[in-house]
Order: structure tokens, then C-alpha cells, then sequence
């Protein structure tokens, strides 16, 4: 807050600041335009979109998996100067990894594409028919969504996973890609873009912003009128940004705090190799599990042998002081443990009383994501499912399958933790709306 | 902003305004932990309300309806002082009438709630099951949203549908009325939360924010954690602050700028009859038509028809110089008409040349609502309802449809005029949300 006063500030300062202040509004305004104008593209594209036949969208698909191939040599090129560029920055070595294309990864891009083309068209399905007032005759079908918007991480592979899910829903999609995979971006937009054209779509379907700083994104957040749904994915931070200052609607997505709560009753192998694939399997997942919860009356039994077999694979427990009694080297957890997605070797720990406890535990710390009992026991399962609020709820199963592959929906563009709209893995489904449309012969309402 | 001086300012005017900007902040404290303990005990009513079976729910309807009746000269007298203020305030008829109960609107009210436990229960439904990777058995489960708040118009029966859907549905709901309706508001929840209370269910199920102000509502918008979707009701002016301000997910209802499109071979009779119902049938609602479009080659025979119909009715047209050439009376339409949701005895009116240059007007001015054409032609009827970007798109029936009880939903708590999660009317089961169960027998991802 302003006190009133600027102390010591000379008129030439002065004079510098509103030059400073009248520079960025211009800027902002050059930039609002630019990213407005793509907008408008999206938006006119989409209405082409939504009127392709499937085996034309079909098409396009299979074209834009040949144009990834031929391109290999120039995207490979393009993706070494990301590199270059990530390294110089000293960037870790998960996130160099995700940045990497490799001539086996772009064919991986280019399959995805191909197996998008298999799979059933959503558009046009009629999910519902009746007759209602007057007889007049319902029809709820399926459409697009229309402009989608994506802000994701520095992974090449999702612009062409994420531009091919839009396309086959009968989307538009405006790409935020990260500014360290700009180059890859750039390159695989084109080849993709060019043939759409050729294959006969609009090649505005997929449009890719050219500048992706902090100033575009908080254009596109509120550009209502040209996007129809914003989906970030990424950190923590990025999302909260985006639910803190989007108009737009947004799909929440891939924060997972995930739990395993062995029951009183578990299978203890069963219950080991569960924690152990869930934990361990790849630990910067979303649905990693970050936390477990032993019933009192399993932790002498249980904790031992997990504390064996998580140190084996290096991950650093944290646990309360009642699991810590059966655990020989878990630090002690601080509060913000329980409530931490670490998406790293390590592990909160916590012994609960009852079934209760565990499902009250969840529903406070966890993120809505992805939640695992194991039971023998008939009861408890049936308490679990019902009583924990999470996207996926699983009984005597790994956490590791809340994924749209494992699903078997074919493709997915991320996670949804939120209850709005879709839940759980984005498939092709959760990327289309719906639209009443209602045959009469004249009928008006009484 | 500031121009870093405050001339003229004393130093006990200085203290004043530091005063009362501490004032502000602690009322703002105050306020914002008063209503955030109204969704600390939404939430955990919604817990439980989660986990109520439906015929228990049912008979908490039951109960409700019985305790409005009974308490009818209460909620009556305390109508009546909302009355009292509110004509003194010189507030408009139309509102006036919407916010008087009457015996017969409070029967009403309870054999809404009567109907609504005769429904069948969307919850525990499973919309889909399959097996996924490894055998796991996946369930596609329905649940309720959780909390849904409602801000809404001066009309209190809107108090007891709302409260009855989201009872019905398994959610609790935090009740923002006008304070026009606060008195009749209290007094209906009051009857409703001791119905819900004796018949065995959580009372926190209904909430209504007790000092329903600006600043209550500025706390509401943001409260994510204890809020799963904010459902807007009313004026264009409040629907948009809630979009600019909310940081909980909204569903967006109600904005309706409706079109009759009379094609080149349309029926005259029938369109003259479905124009004059859409427009007039009851012109304050958000399905009722605001823009009549007439092809070109049907202008000169339907125009002068439906200025004669219209003007009986006391309908004032705006129309664009083309249409002009063929009414006697019409004003001439200003851009803004063509966007405008009148909401009263006005209709905009345009000439177009053709099918594609409707479908691109109504695409361009059109609140995605409801648009119908009027044709006898086969392929203009597949092409308007195709390439029309509304929530319902009608052949040879009117606007005025768009709604619950037409559709046979059997209720309603508003119309959704966005694409995410539910468009068109939000019946029951566009008050759910999914939740994927998985069995397994220690399955675990490869």
C-alpha cells in the first residue's frame, strides 16, 4: 500500500517511471493483440472443425503422423538447440530428460497420432433421445468443445499428443508450450499444421504461441471470448496461478497427493508390493502415492518390512511419533509433510486408529486425485470407496493405473482433480460438450 | 492511480483514513471468518450427505415439503416484510411480483419438493464399467458435486427448489438470496433445516448466509476449499462479476439472447405462431426471443405479417434498414440492439441473404442459449442445427422450451449457457459429479 508519499524521487525520475509504466502498457497491448488475433484464428477454425466428417479428421491424423516422420531431421535439430539452451541454464536432468526427443520418441508421437485415428469419433454420438413438452423431439449429442487452451510443461511429445486429441474431438487448440522447448514447439507445430492443410482441415486448428512469456498467458486466462476451456498442466504453482487468474473456465488439473492405507485385515504382501509399485515405480507421477497410513493393529507387522524394502530403493520415510516406534530410521514428518506432493524418494508415514481415521486423513491432506485401500475385508472396502472423495478410488491395486492408457480410453491430455466437467483421466469424452438439439412441427409452449 | 501527492491532506485526516481502512479490514476479517465457518459445516454436512440412502433422502423431501406448509402463515408474514421494504424502496412490479409468496406459491413450493422425492435418485448410479490394464475392474460411479454455492435473484421459491435439488443430489448448498428476500429467505430455511434435522439428515445441509452483502459474496467466489461449483443466478451484471472475481469453479446461466430464424421456405403460419410465442408468450425470461432474422426471399411476404402480430401484442421492433423497407413502424436498429437481451416488448429484426449468413449472425450476437429456425427444407434444418453454437438449436419449435420441466428433468436450478460440465437446463443429474472405483487383487502397473 502507497503511504502517499515518494521521498526522495527527482522529477527526472519521475519522468523515467511513467516512460517505464507507458512502455509495459504498450507492450501489454501488443501482446493482448497478438494473442486476440490467434484467438480469432482458433475460434474460426473451430467452427470448420466442428463440421469435419471423422474419416476426414481421420486422415488429417494419419497425415499429421507422416509429417512428424519426414520432419524427424529438422525437429531433432531444433530440439538439440532447446537443449543446448536447458543446459546452459543448469536445468535438472528429470526435466533435461522430458525435454529430449529422440528419433524413437518422435515415432512414439507419431504411433500416438496413428492410434488416434483407430479409435471411435465422440462428435455427433447421441447420448440421449426423448420426447419431451408437446412431444417435441430431444436429442442430446455430442460436440465439440470448441477453442481449447493448453499451458503445459517443457515435454515436446504433448504438443503433438495434445494437438491430436483436439483435432480427432473436432477442436481448435491454442498450445503455451514452455519457453524451453520453444524450438522443438515450433518445429513439430509446423510440420503438423502444414499437413492439416494439405489433408484438407483448417490449419488454424493448431496454433502455437509464438511468444510464450508471462504477459501472453495472462492474456490468454482471460480471453473468454476466443477460449472455451483452459487446461494447465504442470506444477503446483502454475496451476494455482492459473485458478487465481483465469476468467476462462479451467480443467484443474494433476496435483496428486496419493495415499496407500493398508487395513487391519490386508494382505501384507500385497500390500508391500502395492506401496512398492506406487511409491517407486516413477516417483514425478501425479499418481505416485506420497503418503501411507497403517492401521494401529498392522503397524508392528507392516512397518518393518516396508521400512526394508522402501530403504532398498532409497526413499526417506516421515513419519508420526506412533509409526516412528516401529521404524528404525524415518525422520520424524512435520504437518506440511502430510499435505506435500514430493514427487521424489519420499515417503509420509502415518499410523491411524480406524478405517475413520484413514478416510478423514485423506479427505483433509489429500488433492482429490487418486486414493488405495487394501482389505480383506468386505466392509472396509465398501467405506473406502464410498467415503473417500477422489477422482479414482482403488481397492487392493496400485494408484500408478489413474492414467487414460491404463484406462483404456486411447489418449489422454492430462488428470482432472476437480469435479466440474470431467474427473480423473482426460480422454477423448472429456474433450467435447454437449448440444439439445430438438426437432418439432410447429410446437410452442402453452 | 496515484500521482504520489495527497495535497491538502491534515494529519488528522490522514489518521481518519487510516482508521477506516482498519475498519474496513477487520469487518472484511470478520465477515470472510463467518462465512467460511458456514462452509467448514457445508462441508462436513456434505460428507455425510454423500452417504444418505436414497429413500432416507426422500423422506427428508417429505419432511421439508410438510414443514413448509405448516409454517406458511410465518413465511407469509415475514414475505410480507420483505414487501413492505421493498415497495418502499420503489423497486419495479415485475420484481415485485417475483418476490410475493402466496398461499398457492407455498403449496407450490412444497409439491416441488414433493415431486422431486418421487424421482429417481442419480447417485451411486454407474454410468460405465470395464476392465482396464492388468484386469483391474473400473467403475464410473455417480456422486454429488459436494458444496454448491447459489447466488441468486429476489425469489424466495428459488429457495426451497435449490435447497430440494441439492438435497435431492446428495450435495449441501450455501444459499446467497437478495437481500430483498432475506426475511422470507430466513424464514424458509429455518423450516427447511428443521425438517432435514428431525428426519435424520444434516441441517448444514441448507445454509443461507445470513448478511448476504457485497463483501459476503466477495468471500464466497474464492472460497475453493470449501466450495466445489458456484451456480450465478440472475442479471448479466452479477453473472459477470462472479466470472471476473470467482476462483471457484462457476457454471454460467441464464444470459439469453434468443433468435427466430424464418428460412426462405418456412411455413409463414407456423413461424408468424412460434415468433409471437418465443417473443411474447412471457417476455422476462432468458429463453424468450430478442431477434427475429428472415431470409431475404421470405422478407417481403412474413415481415409486414409479423409487424401487424407484434404490434397487437405491443412489441416495439428495431430492425436493419433491409427489413425496414418492409414495416411501416420500426425503429432502425443500432449495433447494440443486435446483442441486447431485452428481457421486455422488443424485438431486434434483420434481413439476411442467405442460411450461412444467419447461422454466422447468430454465431457473432447469440448468447449460446436457445436459436430455432423455421424451414420445410431438409438440408437448411441439418445445416442450422449443425453449425448453431447454442446450449438447445430448435427446427419448427420455439425458444421458450429451453427449460427443465419442458425437457422432463422434473427440476431445475438453472440454465447453463457454457460448455463445461452441463449446458443447457441443469437438471438432477447435472448436479453430480463421477468418481472412478477400481477393484483389484493387488494389481499392480508394469
Amino acid at each position: 500500500m502507497s503511504n502517499g508519499k515518494t521521498p526522495g524521487q527527482s522529477p527526472a525520475e519521475k519522468e523515467n517511471l511513467a516512460q517505464i509504466q507507458a512502455n509495459e502498457a504498450k507492450n501489454f497491448a501488443q501482446v493482448q493483440a497478438e494473442v486476440w488475433e490467434l484467438g480469432k484464428r482458433a475460434r474460426q477454425a473451430a467452427g470448420r472443425m466442428a463440421l469435419l466428417p471423422a474419416n476426414l479428421k481421420n486422415q488429417i491424423l494419419l497425415a499429421m503422423a507422416a509429417a512428424l516422420r519426414e520432419r524427424e531431421p529438422q525437429i531433432l535439430t531444433e530440439n538439440q538447440r532447446d537443449l543446448r539452451l536447458a543446459r546452459s541454464k543448469g536445468i535438472a536432468p528429470a526435466m533435461l530428460d522430458r525435454l529430449t526427443l529422440t528419433a524413437a520418441r518422435i515415432a512414439d508421437m507419431a504411433a500416438g497420432l496413428e492410434s488416434l485415428a483407430a479409435l471411435p469419433d465422440p462428435i455427433g454420438q447421441v447420448i440421449a433421445g426423448w420426447r419431451g413438452a408437446r412431444d417435441i423431439a430431444i436429442q442430446k449429442t455430442r460436440v465439440p468443445l470448441g477453442v481449447v487452451g493448453l499451458i503445459y510443461e517443457a515435454r515436446p511429445n504433448v504438443t503433438a499428443d495434445a494437438a491430436g486429441i483436439c483435432l480427432k474431438t473436432g477442436n481448435a487448440v491454442i498450445l503455451r508450450g514452455s519457453g524451453d522447448a520453444q524450438a522443438s514447439n515450433l518445429a513439430i507445430v509446423d510440420a503438423l499444421r502444414q499437413a492439416i492443410q494439405k489433408a484438407g482441415g483448417p490449419a488454424d486448428a493448431v496454433l502455437l504461441l509464438e511468444n510464450p512469456d508471462r504477459t501472453a498467458v495472462a492474456v490468454m486466462l482471460r480471453m473468454n471470448r476466443y477460449l472455451d476451456v483452459l487446461i494447465p498442466r504442470g506444477g503446483a504453482g502454475l496451476i494455482q496461478r492459473v485458478l487465481n487468474e483465469a476468467t476462462v473456465p479451467v480443467i484443474e488439473t494433476g496435483i496428486g497427493n496419493c495415499h496407500i492405507y493398508v487395513d487391519e485385515t490386508a494382505d501384507l504382501e500385497m500390500a508391500l508390493e502395492i506401496l512398492l509399485n506406487a511409491k517407486t515405480q516413477r516417483v514425478s507421477v501425479c499418481n505416485a502415492a506420497e503418503s501411507l497410513l497403517v492401521h494401529r493393529a498392522a503397524a508392528a507387522a507392516f512397518l518393518p518390512l516396508a521400512e526394508k524394502a522402501l530403504t532398498e530403493k532409497g526413499v526417506e520415510l516421515r513419519a508420526c511419533p506412533v509409526s516412528r516406534q516401529y521404524l528404525t530410521g524415518a525422520k520424524a514428518a512435520a504437518e506440511e509433510d502430510f499435505a506435500a506432493e514430493f514427487l521424489d524418494f519420499i515417503l509420509s508415514v502415518k499410523v491411524v486408529d480406524n478405517l475413520a481415521e484413514a478416510i478423514a486423513h485423506i479427505n483433509h491432506y489429500g488433492t482429490g486425485h487418486s486414493e488405495a485401500i487394501v482389505t480383506r475385508d468386505y466392509e472396509s472396502a465398501q467405506a473406502f470407496t464410498a467415503g473417500v472423495d477422489a477422482a479414482a478410488v482403488y481397492v487392493n491395486a496400485s494408484t500408478r493405473f489413474t492414467d487414460g492408457e491404463q484406462f483404456g480410453f486411447g489418449a489422454e491430455i492430462g488428470i482432472s482433480t476437480q469435479k466440474l466437467h470431467a474427473r480423473g483421466p482426460l480422454g477423448l469424452e472429456e474433450m467435447t460438450a454437449v448440444k439439445y438439439i430438438i426437432y418439432g412441427q410447429g410446437q410452442v409452449r402453452g
